[in-house]
């Protein structure tokens, strides 16, 4: 499960050089070609980010370690009263099932708009168990309910929890969708639908999207993340089992009153500039932050509220990854923006490594002024299903 | 204002085969790379889907006969009370001047989220003026509200009607967020958010993005399309002085009972085969219906009560221009899809051109069966601005 697979399309008998040629062919002509013809029939050989496949099967499961794809959603729900662990094992096997396909492009067995699978688009499918699937099955759960935050959360009922998620990530929007309905209809014996959230990142094939991510508020985001395929990455985020934890936290931008800050405000609540990403005391996104420096008034170049220096954390096993996606909603009728972070992220032990950056962040961070958590939940997430496995199959069998 | 540009990283000084070799060195091989370095810094001659630009000034407005790109907003405004002609103007200025940029990849002048402008994505947007705005302006209107489909219409007041309405659409749904923001403040002195709808096609660099699209139904949508840069198009959609005419109707699609038909009833409420789009009679999705060819039993194969019987028009005159958006909002708690098409359609004139064809289908269509009307609008969009014009000069000033 390490990286994706271009498929069908002979992209490993045709080498790099017909790689580019077939692209070329494709998508990036089409984009300088003014009068297209009606539905040309594709080259036979071209190659297309939408057949891009991110195997399903592995020891760890996919969308974790997976370079972030441009779209996602996040399905959370809530367990039918009788849902025990016998129907729990009933329906991740049908789930399960039905992203092995999904992620392969094919119509899973019950789908009834099966034309709208064939563009898998690298697209991952997540399990994640809250503490309430575990209580239905009889099971200690590994994962408990994050404690308030009063100081920064104003949770929304509509946002919190859910028993069950799903994290579904593609390149393109149809796929999440369609993914997305054929997910819900196969769950509906079992449970609700609790809440989805809709999130976006630069589209792929933009050269913005192979770089760290800006958030709405116009930060990058995610400078500090270990990067996939690295053992920071592994020890961070990977339990011996293969399984990891999962925060998802809804985090409204209040972007009426960041408007009014000037940018050297701004800065100075990040503790990075704002075009380049670098730390206050660099020159470049991935310089280290020099806490010591000083300015010409004897204070602290990095200041000590900002929120790069309160989430500051250097040891691997002490790290968390995010994987965040932006929302926007429609806007209030002043204009009012209903946008911000789904923030998600993934980390090997929640209360290692989550809560306390997360403690020291609400207790002092000026960028909380702009920020608000209105939603939060909890996930442990599985290992892996192997060929004919299925995720859970060794939490629930 | 014919075909976007690549702009700022050498296409044209590079050619065809750098291009593809650029481009596989970017987007694609780093779908292939499971271990990606921490933000690597950009090739500098690397092709980028996120640097294409369509002119925003030209004699007809942009977004129109513009490749459709994969997201969109539809922003409908309420004019403030008080909003006359010449506040029209300025707000006009102010927001041409806007759209020039942000289509550039540059900043607005206003701009306090610089950063997030540069990703043009082949951006465009296109102003349309409803009744109310030319009644603000003591000025009589080209479009008038259309008539009640009673047999149909279930329109929600939420969906209905608009001043103004801006289309924002590109390849990069950050890019449409962020032009959305910086338009909607701009137009807060003049007017409020009356509705907002986002919608999204197959992503750029999708194979299925050069094809027809298909809507969440599972059908090919939009075959009969005159194609962009034809004669057809021309005739169909340009009205002498470069203007146009918009309807916007926001159409939910009943995916919990069209789930129940048969394949074969699906294909009759449509008159064309699933899997290829192929007319009943046909073979390929361009195959012209042959309404005469009967059945074993005498019956017409292409049904009388098809969609595509109903809809049919073969001169170009009489055509309309589907530019259609798929939507996807959260699922009710019993998984219940709340999705659907923004069916956006450009015409010369709506009255010789849309109402014919939106009477023979409300008067029998059964595709009926399974989609609802539940939003309604009609804008005259008028001709492009000349650089340093502004789009609704020729009206208002």
């Amino acid at each position: 499960m390490t990286g994706p697979q271009l498929s069908r399309r002979g992209l490993f008998t045709g080498g790099a050089a017909a790689l580019g040629g077939a692209v070329a062919g494709g998508a990036v002509v089409t984009a300088l070609r003014p009068e297209p013809a009606p539905a040309p029939p594709p080259a036979p050989d071209l190659v297309d980010f939408g057949q891009a496949i991110e195997p399903f099967h592995g020891a760890r499961q996919a969308g974790v370690e997976t370079v972030p794809q441009a779209h996602a959603a996040f399905v959370a729900f809530t367990l039918r009263p009788g849902t025990d662990r016998a129907a729990l094992g009933r329906m991740m096997r049908l789930l399960s099932d039905d992203a092995a396909r999904l992620t392969r492009g094919e119509a899973p067995l019950a789908d009834t708009e099966a034309e709208l699978a064939v563009v898998p688009a690298r697209l991952t499918v997540t399990f994640g168990f809250g503490p309430g699937l575990y209580a239905a099955a009889g099971l200690p759960s590994p994962v408990a309910a994050l404690p308030a935050f009063p100081q920064i959360d104003r949770l929304e009922e509509r946002w919190n929890g859910g028993d069950l998620l799903i994290q579904i990530c593609a390149d393109d929007s149809i796929t999440v969708a369609h993914a997305q309905r054929m997910l819900i209809k196969d769950s509906r014996p079992f449970a609700t639908v609790r809440w989805v959230q809709r999130g976006f990142r630069r589209s792929a094939g933009t050269e913005a999207s192979v770089r760290t991510q800006r958030n709405l508020l116009g930060q990058l985001d995610g400078t500090a993340n270990p990067a996939p395929g690295t053992a920071s990455f592994g020890t961070a985020v990977w339990r011996e089992d293969g399984s990891t934890q999962l925060v998802v936290r809804r985090i409204r931008a209040e972007l009426e009153s960041w408007d009014l800050l000037g940018r050297a405000d701004k800065e100075n609540a990040v503790g990075r500039k704002l075009d380049s990403g670098a730390p206050l005391t660099g020159v470049t996104e991935l310089d280290e932050p020099d806490f010591a420096r000083l300015d010409a008034t004897g204070f602290p170049v990095m200041p000590d509220f900002a929120h790069v220096t309160r989430a500051r954390q250097t040891d691997d096993r002490l790290k968390i990854v995010r994987r965040p996606y932006n929302y926007d909603d429609a806007p209030a009728a002043d204009g009012t923006a209903d946008c911000g972070l789904i923030f998600a992220s993934y980390q090997a032990d929640i209360v290692r490594q989550y809560l306390p950056i997360q403690r020291r962040l609400a207790e002092k961070d000026l960028l909380n002024e702009w920020i608000t958590p209105i939603g939060s939940a909890v996930f442990s997430v599985p290992p892996g299903a192997a060929e004919g496995g299925w995720v859970g199959q060794g939490v629930l069998a």
